[in-house]
Order: C-alpha cells, then sequence, then structure tokens
C-alpha cells in the first residue's frame, strides 16, 4: 500500500471547501452548509490522492464514478467540480438554487456536468451506486482480457445517516454484498446528527456491524476533521479489498468550524454573519471577502486534472492497442460506449397475426426478450424474486453473480435482485447512468409502487430503464386486491418523461419494446397481463408505435370505445355486440399516453375524433381518462381475490356488459342533443 | 420458564395443519402450500402453549396480535382460525381464493374475522406489526398501574425470506430495536427458499446479525420441522426478554412432508394428486379424503379456544377492579378502546377571518395539532426526521421513548421515526389496527410516495392513518424537482378510500383535520404547503367539509376556475383581474375529491355547473382533472430550483398570466359556440 505524503496545501484546499461552502450556502439564503464543511477533508483526500477522471472529458468511460448520496450536501459537489474545471464557474456557485442555474439544490444526472446520477431523496445515490458498481464488474468482465485490464474503475458514494435509515439503500447494500462488488467504496459520514437533532432520537443500530451482516469489509476513522492520513489509509484499504464492497465509518464534525458545528442548526441553514467571519479568519482567509479561493487551491486542483487528462490519454493508448488485439472485442465496445444500437436488430421483433393464439402478454414479453437478447447484448436486468411469474429470464441468459458461488458469473446479464423492488429500481438507473448497458427490471405493477422514488428520478434523470410489469391488474385474479393495481397506471402517466405502455397483444408488445429499447432518454414501464390476450384484427407494430389508433374502423360511428392492454379485446366483442343491434361501434387502442400525445393534433383527432360520444375501458381506475373521453368505464373500487373471469364478471367488463353500457352512452348522448365534440379540441 | 411438556395430539394437529394446507390450496388450484406446511409446527406450538386470545370475541383489546407477514401463506393462517373458531368455517376454507369468500389469496383486515392487518405485499405485516407492538407499549405504559398489569399482550410473527429482503421492514427492524420493543417476537421462517429457487441467488447476508445490529435479540432454533421443545423454548425465551425485541431464526423445510419439500416447487403451487395422497398416508391421514381433519385437533383447539375465553373473562374482571380503583384511567380507556372522539373535541379547532395573516399550511396544521393534540389523547405520531419542516411536534408533546434513553418515555406520543418514510407509513397501520390510537405521519408529499405500499394496504384495510404531507408542489422552492411532487396527488386521489385533502387556507385546514379525524375507516393525506396562503374570502368549515364549493360566487359567470390549496388564491386573483377587463370568474376550491364525490349530484352540479367553460389550475400535473374541467393548467414537465416566486413565475402560475390563460379559455368557447355543459353530466 502507498503511503500518505501530506502536503503544505491540504489544508488550505480543505478550508477553501468549507468556505467556499459557507459562502454558497450563504449567498442563497438556502441549502446545507453542515455536511459539506464536515466532510471537505475526505473530499479533498478522495479527489487529491485517488480520484481518476478526467474534468475536460466528463464522459470518459473508464472514469471513477463519484456519486454524493446525501445530495443535500451539494455545495459540496458543485465547489469540487468549479476547483477540478468542470463546465461549473464561480460565478455557477453563486447562482445556487435559483432558477435556471446549473447548481439546483439537489444534484441532477443530465443537467450539470460531472453529475453521474440523481441524488437528494434520500438513499437513492447509495443505491444507484450499486448499479454503477455492477455496470463496471460487468463490462470489465466481458471486455478485459488477461492482458487488458481496460475497464477497472471504482465507484465511490459519500453518504449521511438519512440514507442508511432509507429501506431502499438497505436492499442495495445486501445485494452488493451478495454480490461481492469490490469495486465499491462508501464513506459514511458517521457526524450524529440529521434533521430532527441528535441521531440518538431514532437510529442507534450498529450500522457498522449491519454491513458486515450483508458481507461488506467495515473500516473506522475516527477523527474524519483532520486525520487526513487515517482517511488515506482507510480509502487505500478499501481499494485493496476486490471481494468485498467496502464503507468506511468516518466520524465527523457537522459543520465543521462553525460557532454551531456538531449540532443540527448547522445541518440545513445558512451561517449568521459573525459566524461566517469568525470561520474564515480562524482558517486564515479573509473575514471580509466571499466567494474567495486561495490561488494554491486552483492550482493544486489544476494539477489533480492535469493528471486525470494524463489517464484519459493512456487509457486512450491501452482501448487502442486492444483494439489492435481484439477488434471485434473493440469495435462492441466502442459500439456499447456509444450507445448506438446494432443495425438492424428490430428485424428480430416477432409480428403477429390475429390468428395466432392468444397469449398472456408477459408471455409475449418472454417472446421479445427471447428475440432480442441475442442481437441486444446490452440488455441486462433481471427480476425481484419473480423469474417464473415475470418470465424474464430468456434460456441463452446466464446469471450475473460473483464467479465463486458457482451460480454464474460476472459476465452474466440476469440479475437476480431478490425481493428489493425499490432497490432494483435505483441500480437500473445506476446501470443505465453507467453506459453501455439498457436495464430491465422486472416485478408485478403493482409492486412498482414500491420504487416510485426511483422510478421518478428515472424519468428526471434520463435514465432508460425499462420496467416489465407483469399481473397488471384485477386480472391478475386470485393473489387478490394486495396484488391488484388499481392506481398505478394513472399515477405512471402522470410521471413526465415515462412511457407507461399497456399493449393489448402481440403487435403491440412487440412495439412497446421497440420504442423502449430506442428511447435512450426516456424509462418506460411496460403493463403486461397474466392471463391470454387474443391478437387483435387491425394492430401492427408500426400503428402502435403512435401510441394510440384506430384497431376496428367504421363509419358514422355511433360510439367510439378507446382502450388498453388486456380491455382492447373485451372492447371489440362489445362492438360486434353492438352492431348486431344496429349500433356502430370504433374502437381505438391506446398504449402508451406519452406518445400519443406526441403526435401531430390531427392525427391524435382523427383516432380520437368528433361527432360521436367516447367511452374508456381498462380493468383499472378511471383517474385520469376524461382527457380522451367522455364517458369512463373501470374499476371503481378494490379488485377481489377470484379467478380472474369472475371478476371481470362481477364488474362488468366483459362484452356484453360494455355492449348494454355502450348502448346506455349512445342513448344518452341522443336524448341529450347537440354536437359532440372530441376532448382533444380544446383551448390550451 | 416453564417447561414444554408434549401432548400425544402435537403430531397429529400439526399434520392436520400440514394436509388441510395442501387440501385447500389444492381446491382452490391456487396458492401456497409451502410455508403452511413448514411452519405448521411454530404455529401449533404457539397457538396451543403461549397464545392469549378468544376467537369468540375477537376484538377483546388485550390480545396477542399474531401477524402472518407472508401472506401468500394464508392457508395456515385461516386454518388455525378455522380450528380456534373464529367465524371461518371448513366451506369458507374450501372457497380459498373465491369470489366473495372470507378467505381471499391474501389475508385482509377488516374483511376475514381475526385477521388483525392486511399482509402480502412482502414486508407490510412485518412493520405493521412493529406499529401494533408500539401501540401496546404506549397503552400499557399510559394506563397500566403498578398494581394493574393491565395490557400486556405480545405481538407475534411469522416472517418469511421475502420479507426480510423488503427495505420497508429494514426500516421497520431499526426502529423497533432503538425503541426496545420487548413485546414483539418475530419467527422467521428460513427455509432457503424463495421464488427464484434458493435463496443462495440472492439473500446471502448473514440476517442473525443484522438484527444483532439493530438491538435485537437473536434467537436459533434449527430443526424446525419436528423439535417442538426446541420451538417452545425459544419462545419462552423471546418472552422473558423484555427491552429487546426478539426475532427466532427457524430452519424449516418448505412443504414439509411432500415430495417436492424442500424446493421452490412447492412454494406457490398446489401439490400434484399423487403426492397429496402420499402424504396423507405418510402422516397416516385417510389418502381418499379431502378437507379431513381428525377429532382429536377440533378437540385440541377447542380446549384452546376456552382457555382464551376464560382469559378474557379473568382480564374483563380485572378491568372492572381497575374502574373502581381509577375511574377516570377506566373511564378514557374505554372510550378510546370503543373508537368514540371526546365530545366537543372539534370545537378546538382554530377559525380564521380574511384578515387573518396569512401563513403556510404546514403552520396551519402546526396550529391544529396545537389545539387538539391536548383535548384527543389518542392522536399520536411523528415524523421521518422532518420534524421542524412537518411542525408536527406541538409544545405538550413528549417523546415516544424507551426511558433508558433519557429522551422521552412510553406515555410519550410523539415518534421519532428516522428516515423511514415506508416503515412509518406501515406502522402507521399498526398502530390504527391496535384501536384506541389515531395514528398521524409525517414527511414531504413527495417522500408520501416512498410509503405508497403502506399507503394502499391503508386505504384497503380501512385504517385511519392520517398523513401531514408538507411541502406540497414547486412551491416547496429551492430543493428542487427531486422533492417537488408534480405526480403525487394525482396518484393518490386514483385510491379507494383514501381522502386526499389539499386545503387552501385556514379553514379549509381545519375541515381537513376534522373530517381526518372522524374519519375512523379512512386514511387522509394532508397536502400543505410551505409557503404562505392568504386567508379566502368565503372559506368556511363547514363549506370545505363538502370536499369541495364556490368560494367565489358571480352571476352568469364566464368562465368558473376550479382549484385547490396553494392555487386557489392565485384563482382569485385571476378573477378579480378579468372582472376589470369586464369577464366574470366564478372561483371553486375542491380540497378533496374523494368527499365531493360522495356529495349529492345536484350539490356537485350546483358547483361546477353548466353555461360556462370550467378551467382547472393546479401547480401539480394535469392529469385527472378533465373529470371536473373543460380546461387544465398545470405543470407540465418538472419544477425546478429556485426561490418559489421565481417557479411560479416562470410557469405561468400567477394572478396575470391566468388571467390571460382564462381570457384565451373564454375567447375560444365563444368562437366555438353551442351549449357549455358540465363535466359532470355524464351517462355513467
Ligand atoms: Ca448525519
Ligand atoms: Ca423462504
Amino acid at each position: 500500500m502507498s503511503k500518505f505524503s501530506p502536503e503544505p496545501t491540504d489544508e488550505i484546499c480543505i478550508n477553501s471547501i468549507r468556505t467556499l461552502a459557507a459562502d454558497v450556502v450563504g449567498k442563497a439564503n438556502s441549502g446545507h452548509p453542515g455536511a459539506p464543511m464536515g466532510m471537505a477533508p475526505v473530499a479533498h483526500v478522495l479527489f487529491s490522492r485517488f480520484f481518476n477522471a478526467n474534468p475536460k472529458s466528463s464522459k470518459w468511460y473508464n472514469r471513477d464514478r463519484f456519486v454524493l448520496s446525501n445530495g443535500h450536501a451539494c455545495a459540496l459537489q458543485y465547489i469540487l467540480l468549479h476547483f477540478l474545471g468542470y463546465k461549473l464557474t464561480i460565478d455557477d456557485l453563486k447562482q445556487f438554487r435559483q432558477l435556471d442555474s446549473l447548481t439546483p439544490g439537489h444534484p441532477e444526472a443530465s443537467h450539470t456536468d460531472g453529475i453521474e446520477v440523481t441524488t437528494g431523496p434520500l438513499g437513492q445515490g447509495f443505491s444507484s451506486a450499486v448499479g454503477l458498481a455492477i455496470a463496471q464488474t460487468h463490462i470489465a468482465a466481458t471486455f478485459n482480457k488477461e492482458d487488458f485490464d481496460l475497464i477497472n474503475n471504482y465507484t465511490y458514494v459519500f453518504t449521511g445517516d438519512g440514507c442508511l435509515m432509507e429501506g431502499v439503500s438497505s436492499e442495495a447494500a445486501s445485494l452488493a454484498g451478495h454480490l461481492q462488488l469490490g469495486n465499491l467504496i462508501v464513506v459514511y459520514d458517521d457526524n450524529h446528527i440529521s434533521i430532527d437533532g441528535d441521531t440518538a432520537v431514532a437510529f442507534t443500530e450498529n450500522v457498522g456491524l449491519r454491513f458486515e451482516a450483508y458481507g461488506w469489509q467495515v473500516l473506522h476513522v475516527d477523527n474524519g476533521d483532520s486525520d487526513l492520513e487515517g482517511i488515506y489509509n482507510a480509502i487505500a484499504e478499501a481499494r485493496k479489498e476486490k471481494n468485498k464492497p467496502t464503507i468506511i465509518r468516518l466520524r465527523t464534525t457537522i459543520g465543521y468550524g462553525s460557532k454551531q458545528q456538531g449540532t443540527h442548526g448547522i445541518h440545513g441553514s445558512p451561517l449568521k454573519a459573525d459566524d461566517l467571519q469568525a470561520l474564515k479568519t480562524k482558517f486564515g482567509f479573509p473575514a471580509d471577502k466571499t466567494f474567495y479561493v486561495p490561488k494554491e487551491t486552483y492550482d493544486t486542483y489544476s494539477l489533480i486534472a492535469k493528471r486525470g487528462a494524463v489517464l484519459e490519454e493512456k487509457w486512450n493508448t491501452l482501448l487502442s492497442q486492444y483494439g489492435q488485439k481484439y477488434p471485434k472485442e473493440h469495435a462492441e465496445l466502442t459500439r456499447r460506449i456509444s450507445g448506438k444500437l446494432p443495425s438492424g436488430w428490430e428485424k428480430s421483433l416477432p409480428v403477429y397475426k390475429p390468428s395466432d393464439a392468444a397469449q398472456a402478454s408477459r408471455k409475449l414479453s418472454e417472446i421479445v426478450l427471447s428475440a432480442v437478447v441475442p442481437v441486444l447484448p446490452e440488455l441486462m436486468g433481471g427480476s425481484a424474486d419473480l423469474t417464473g411469474s415475470n418470465l424474464t429470464r430468456t434460456k441463452t441468459m446466464v446469471d450475473f453473480q460473483p464467479p465463486s458461488t458457482g451460480l454464474g458469473d460476472y459476465k452474466g446479464t440476469y440479475i437476480r435482485f431478490g425481493v428489493r423492488e425499490h432497490g432494483m429500481g435505483a441500480i437500473g438507473n445506476g446501470l443505465a447512468a453507467y453506459g453501455g448497458i439498457i436495464p430491465f427490471v422486472a416485478t408485478f405493477l403493482n409492486f412498482v409502487s414500491y420504487a416510485a422514488g426511483a422510478v421518478r428520478l428515472s424519468a428526471l434523470s434520463k435514465h432508460q430503464v425499462i420496467w416489465v410489469a407483469t399481473h397488471d391488474s384485477i386480472g391478475l385474479g386470485e393473489d387478490g386486491p394486495t396484488h391488484q393495481p388499481i392506481e398505478t397506471a394513472i399515477h405512471l402517466r402522470a410521471i413526465p418523461n415515462l412511457a407507461f405502455w399497456r399493449p393489448a397483444d402481440g403487435n403491440e408488445t412487440s412495439a412497446a419494446y421497440y420504442w423502449a429499447i430506442n428511447a435512450r432518454q426516456t424509462p418506460s414501464v411496460l403493463s403486461l397481463s397474466r392471463q391470454n390476450l387474443p391478437n387483435l384484427e387491425g394492430s401492427t407494430i408500426e400503428k402502435a408505435l403512435k401510441g394510440g389508433y384506430v384497431v376496428h374502423e367504421v363509419e358514422k360511428e355511433d360510439l367510439t370505445i378507446v382502450s388498453t392492454g388486456s380491455e382492447v379485446s373485451i372492447a371489440v366483442e362489445a362492438a360486434g355486440k353492438l352492431l348486431s343491434e344496429g349500433i356502430k361501434v370504433r374502437v381505438v387502442s391506446l398504449p402508451c399516453w406519452l406518445v400519443f400525445d406526441q403526435q401531430p393534433k390531427e392525427y391524435q383527432l382523427s383516432v380520437l375524433r368528433s361527432g360521436a360520444p367516447i367511452l374508456s375501458l381498462e380493468a383499472l381506475s378511471t383517474a385520469g381518462w376524461a382527457k380522451y373521453s367522455h364517458e369512463q368505464y373501470g374499476v371503481p373500487q378494490w379488485g377481489s381475490s377470484a379467478p380472474y373471469q369472475k371478476i371481470y364478471e362481477r364488474l362488468g367488463i366483459t362484452g356484453t356488459n360494455i355492449a348494454v353500457v355502450g348502448k346506455k352512452i349512445v342513448d344518452f348522448y341522443k336524448k341529450k342533443g347537440g354536437e359532440i365534440v372530441s376532448p382533444l379540441v380544446k383551448a390550451l
């Protein structure tokens, strides 16, 4: 192990971070100075001595990843990015928490240069970091050669008490231990303070022992405020351990240097003016200057940045040598890094005729996966202990497992997530953020709700995570209302930049995958049935790719029924029954609202046209459907536990009853008179 | 410690459970026989030797609580309830997982006699049980006297691997350890099997060590299949430990007795016919009979039930002796058990005039709590480490803490949940289920999503849990989009039997609490602002209690704006601006959709009446609003990090811009011509 060499600039750099953090929060008059001030020493040691990255090339593939899981401490991260020369100026720091700034209140991936994953919602960063570490492990196992240690970056995480209290991080930590992720190094800022005060009020567990139970290496540094050598040695030791993730418990003083240090008063409020001046004086900084950074600090960090640039250069040389010796692997790796899909992959998508056998859309999903997994090696994912129900493990997949388990290897692409939906969702974000991987994750639709915190961050961060969400309604039958999602579809449909697909048959399922795999900046949830669905007359992949289309057209209709997923064929059945009574019914399938809403208005109005009432039909809550329809039919209360046909009958979601409902609607609007205008005709 | 006395009927009872479980699942051709067969011995020992309950009086307050956290194993619980004489016949068992049966696929509280909390969604039962144990501890500390050990029940939990992998149970377990809940005893069915196969694929942590880290007592029984004495001794030892919850790691064989025992093939599928017959033969049961229960089994359980009836009788005597000595406490305890609120409590609710100062609704909530906590001692709750932001701890409250911590005592009603939203929600369900307590729980609205799994079970189980959900929109400002809930309101509004209140001012906040506290079978989420809100002209508690009302009336309006919460005053401002242009605008406040939808149709149509266009306004996703309005204005994408006024301006949610929008709408509908009909006028 190399030895720590103290530098005369260490202290000045650390105190630069502390005073600047206080200024950043002070100017915004909002934010969290305490953790940045407390974690300044470990941040400086990590970035000056260990961290491999090129600030001028922030997407360099083999860079170390840094995740500030306690994202409220982002003044720290912004300051480091600024010192290192990422695209973040001192003026950006002055715009902390202001409109349109690059320095929002919590770090957002895809918004600020150098931010890997979005953090702030507690537990998310930690858990996404497990995804980053899985990705590194997998890509290394897939592309490294005995003579080429090409992909070998570490993932470093800073975390506070809050993240470690959250269940999502417990899930991810347990899996990380199982997976023996030696490239994952977590620094736990053990400052004994959370918002409610001393952690003694609620968080008295033995965190170290808990992580030992998960199979982690646990290290301790008792004086995180000034023992730089201790910090250095702990990180060095963590890097040496190749078969276990490491957590370093670092005792620090929150708001170190402030008069309020060590109290929760410094956690989330700016320092008072006199405190701020005293702080600067104490550290030998000019008390009257704000946003003052000594030249030594900039110089030091400039050297660190140069070291990073050299590292990338060397790596690029290594990569081209690799390319000479392993041209095929090189081509594949660079393709995957670039994010380009193999040309023609979509030709493997299955296409169906109406005469093909009815199948559950979870099964149709399995057929798609079986077809595309061999041509899209970047597809990597798994299920939260529902593999046999989600049908996500195709025959050619190998488990992603530590080789020592004998259950698979790190080249494997199938992840056994365990019953850890929220952790799985956050890990999915990390897998997507790493690059070169398109993650899919699976559970019942009902339990996507367990992961809501991670799902909204996929959408906000533009992480392409594909959820395979089976058993998507009362149609799951016997498991009953505890497992039947009534409210989930509208929840997910209301999330910006999230594509919720509820395909009605084989072609629509292929379309959903086609869209989801191509959408490199948008997560998708594929809502799939447990029960069999017939293939529709008139469905095609092309039509479904518009998000909505007319699946059954008639002229001068009396009624249009708009539906999704397992209820489209019921709408078609109702249309048939009504025709025999002389009532003409069109049927529209609307598998994805987000995509339909992106179509030209004209097209939308041709699908959901004026002239006749529109009825929506879905075996879910009707919430949200008034946007597309005049009348709504759905599940008003909870579902129930029974064979699914019985539940559909009880709730009237059958061709026969929907025909009755449809007739009632036609009569109502005839009697009412007046023009019937599409709900899409609007002022706004 | 008493000693285990084996009985000749033990084995026959255990095998009765096993064969009957196989029959129950077999007849339904759906369900999970494996865990019931594996856990039959511990179930029999617990219920025959320890469990205190009176099956004929299933709500007896001091009964032991039993929670089957691995709810998919409910055949076990239904069989026990049937043997013990709860309202569950052998015919009910034959109706397992059938429509309208008392034996749904997962146990539902408020549906089946003897079920305490709903389980099945993994981790929920375990975590709710922590709530049951907190409730017992608190009620005991409040009402027991040195000479009256009146409330002393235990909470017993069965759990499998799945529940222990879930983050929600990690959160609850950590808090249970901190709170030193000696009355909580968990039996962990360590059968090494989950749906994906051997737990070796994903769950290799040291569970015992993890629970030690949480501060639990950890006991082991190596042969859970037949070592009844070992099981007995472990439970007895668990009961002796008064300052720590206990987890008993019980090694069992899933599906014990089946040819598939010990494999995941027996987890969730019925036994094949030959396997079932062999099982019965093996246990000396008639192979050709189904649903056969030996007389000895019924006799044994009938004696257990009698023991329970005697226990309740004795307890009732104790209670009446208590009443003689402590009449005041007796009156209060029996009132709380009955669920009756103190008469006149609502008189303490604050009432506001328009001239009263503008305040944030989170502050208005604090004022309500400060007023009602002294008159409603059953209010017990707290925050997920956001006390100072949620403003939930009133001055008179004492922390609920183990006395040894010196931070409070068990009589205290304020719970420091730590950053554990999902665990908090599930614990809330347990607190409500225990009786005598009205739980409130608090976090930012955005993080209610972390607890979605628990919230939907509150609604399904009819548990009165009150969420104090502050920082409810982009109005929280600087924390930014990671903390700004866009999609949360419609998610919660789509959950049946959940009241989502978004009050606009002081009177509406009082109304929301009034309603939520009176709603003994409905959970509520109170969505509250960080920013100040003026008190409206024309708001009253009475009007707000209708869920929606006209806050600003005009005749022959050109436009109605319907809004909620922080945007109602902006709508009023827009109305004022438009009036100066000769455009007459009504404003409707719709704080609670659930309650408004329960009003007579006539009333609804008088509020959202035909004749002029209706515009909805909310600083959230517009999803769902087309039900009440012709046009919708809201937040189309994510929010941003900035002082909130800047965000409102940017997104056009200001009086000035809404006036422009309103004019555009009025013009559009004038130009369009034709009758304008309320969206509430419908065929369905
Ligand atoms: Ca802390
Ligand atoms: Ca198990």
